[in-house]
């Protein structure tokens, strides 16, 4: 079993999602989705996005382009970055609760939206569009980033991940040992692999 | 050309100082070493050593052994961990100036000491000692740490560093493209191989 903590507002956690999933499968693994919140996981933490130190902020914005073309994946870095990523992950919680073949489509819809066409998916007005195209009912996401159980149900998702021991996004857990960031995928491998 | 800048106390620095050299000439570049000190240079930033924030403390120590053995590299994690490591980048500097060919020599005795034998580098005895087996004159080390001349040349190497957007270390700038971080390894051999 593999437990993948990520955030919707994450370069590279949206680059990391497009890698695991096979790397999971070609190793037989089980993919567990855990929608995290880094606002809230940096608090607790006491550092903040790398955005937001001198220097590195636009070393950063370089590097999330550069890592993506690495993983010929898709990028177009998004203003106004990082957003709130809490309604799209209260959404992703409620699918995976409620239509769980859905929530890895709505995952990867929300970060295609974000990083590669430049949408603002900390707005209710994009998030409600996004989803009437992703198929859902008129008001139904609206219900959802509203409701109270959900909303707990994040906040505690947050909290196990604390207790986890994790620190950031994306964070790989497989057997206990903990990876963080894109860039340990070959380090991931290894393991997965018995060599490291 | 490639700038790589470096700290002593820095594991991911010792780390990347053993596959760079062949990774330089395999591509006929030349690799120039600039010692920095990271905790003047996080405090610029804003932020500090891996191992002070909460929860990525305990990873970064895993995370430093597990990087060195990915990389066919001994690490034993020293204690006191991290220390000043000026005094040895000022021996550095010297032997830069003064007998360029012994300096990257000096820089592998440093790591190995830190890093392996787990000796205390910010420790004057244990750097005279150090020295003296290094076949530098009894009290000459003792001159060169407490040289004015030196410890500016060791300031402007910091400052110089900044000034090119340095913020961590390892750092490595060729033909104007930065990568942070010993993981940035792939990236900077398809950099250098034309093909990123």
């Amino acid at each position: 079993m593999i437990h993948f903590y990520f955030d919707f507002s994450s370069p590279y956690s949206y680059i990391a999602a497009q890698w695991l999933p096979k790397l999971a499968a070609d190793h037989a693994r089980a993919l567990v989705w855990h929608p995290i919140l880094l606002g809230a996981i940096f608090k607790e933490v006491g550092n903040q996005s790398p955005v937001s130190y001198k220097l590195k902020d636009s070393y950063s914005v370089m590097d999330f382009a550069r890592s993506a073309r690495f993983e010929g994946v898709d990028y177009s870095h998004p203003t106004p970055f990082p957003v709130a990523s809490q309604n799209a992950a209260r959404i992703f919680l409620w699918l995976q609760g409620s239509h769980p073949e859905r929530a890895l489509s709505w995952a990867q819809t929300v970060w295609r939206a974000y990083f590669v066409q430049g949408e603002n998916i900390s707005e209710t007005a994009t998030l409600r569009n996004m989803a009437q195209t992703f198929g859902l009912e008129g008001t139904e996401a609206q219900e959802v980033i509203a409701d109270d159980t959900i909303k707990a149900l994040l906040k505690q998702s947050n909290e196990a991940a604390l207790e986890q021991g994790v620190f950031g996004a994306p964070f790989f857990i497989v057997d206990g040992e903990k990876f963080w960031g894109n860039d340990r995928r070959a380090q991931l491998a290894a393991f997965l692999s018995g060599k490291a």
